[in-house]
């Protein structure tokens, strides 16, 4: 029995920030497969015995279901002393850049990655539509960038973590990456960081 | 001057989460308007002064710009003592409410009010996404709220103010909220809370 479990699964960034933080600061740690595609968070037993939220990462530790991956990052940072804040002043910073985060960066643009490149549905309206919002939260990120080297305090934090999610996913969206430099240098820093692992290579996937 | 000053505009509901809050803890706070549908957040002199995001609300308080309305919140319920959390599992879970109404509840509500209703752009693949991303999120809230008064402790909390940022906006979305009864009856619990305003009694709004 590993300290922490996480329900996840590969195609999941959400998932991936959690996992990638739990190898990095080097925890005993065990995926749980979670058949996402086939409509497992769905289901209303997954949801009252998992997680209401129909949602993952979960991770279960000591005794307890954790949800919500800023959330799991603001925890795993406080129990290991990594990655985590210097002062009140960087908590709010870090927790302010996780919000975007979870509201635009992260959200337009892995909701775009589902319908366009995981159920490839085709151009559309709507994948117009999140392109251009997820082109918005990328410029904000960029411009951020342009500053320094890391979201927040110079160098890696849960800030990071949590924005990275779905920027390693190998699935062409369409958002022209080469706008976003400051983003693409950005990656290639946190892949530098000892003991990084790509998401398909950390978790579980679902057989293509 | 008053201790706390609000950038807001009376259509944001997310505006809307931190002056019910300064309003329902008695706080000494004022607005100024952010003209948001002349494109105030997009230009970069707004973007240097007040907020790199490009977006209300920010909160300005002893010196310090505060910006993401969850963590004004969370600010706002630790300097006063109200609407937040007793103890560490109950701080866990406004957080992952507040979590969920950024990525989720707020977020697709709030994007298919602002293209539907306020841009008036009709009906279209892009609505019809949205408002079934939002039927989502409201059911899922729902199935919570068949469960308890409150989303958390069963009093009024700051995953409360959060959630509710949008619910009270007049405007008709298309989503049928008569589906949706427990949050309808959560919506007029809050209402009853003494000092209780619309959005639109609160803060300055744009002339139609």
């Amino acid at each position: 029995m590993t300290e922490y479990t996480l329900h996840c699964f590969a195609e999941s960034g959400n998932a991936y920030k959690v996992a990638l933080m739990l190898e990095l600061t080097g925890q005993d740690w065990a995926p749980v497969f979670v058949d996402f595609f086939n409509g497992q968070t769905r289901g209303q037993d997954w949801r009252d015995a998992v997680n209401e939220q129909g949602e993952v990462p979960v991770l279960e530790h000591a005794g307890e279901k954790l949800t919500q991956s800023a959330l799991i990052l603001d925890y795993l940072a406080e129990r290991t002393g990594q990655f985590g804040p210097r002062d009140d002043i960087e908590k709010r910073e870090i927790w302010r850049w996780m919000l975007f985060d979870n509201h635009k960066f992260t959200s337009y643009y892995a909701a775009l990655r589902f319908i366009f490149c995981l159920k490839q549905m085709g151009e559309s309206d709507v994948t117009r539509f999140l392109r251009e919002r997820a082109r918005a939260a990328y410029q904000i990120v960029d411009a951020h960038l342009a500053k320094t080297p890391f979201m927040v305090g110079g160098r890696l934090t849960i800030a990071d973590l949590s924005l990275a999610g779905y920027v390693y996913m190998p699935e062409d969206t369409g958002l022209a990456l080469s706008e976003f430099r400051h983003v693409e240098a950005w990656k290639a820093r946190i892949q530098e960081v000892p003991g990084w692992k790509h998401p398909y290579d950390l978790m579980p996937g679902t057989a293509a």
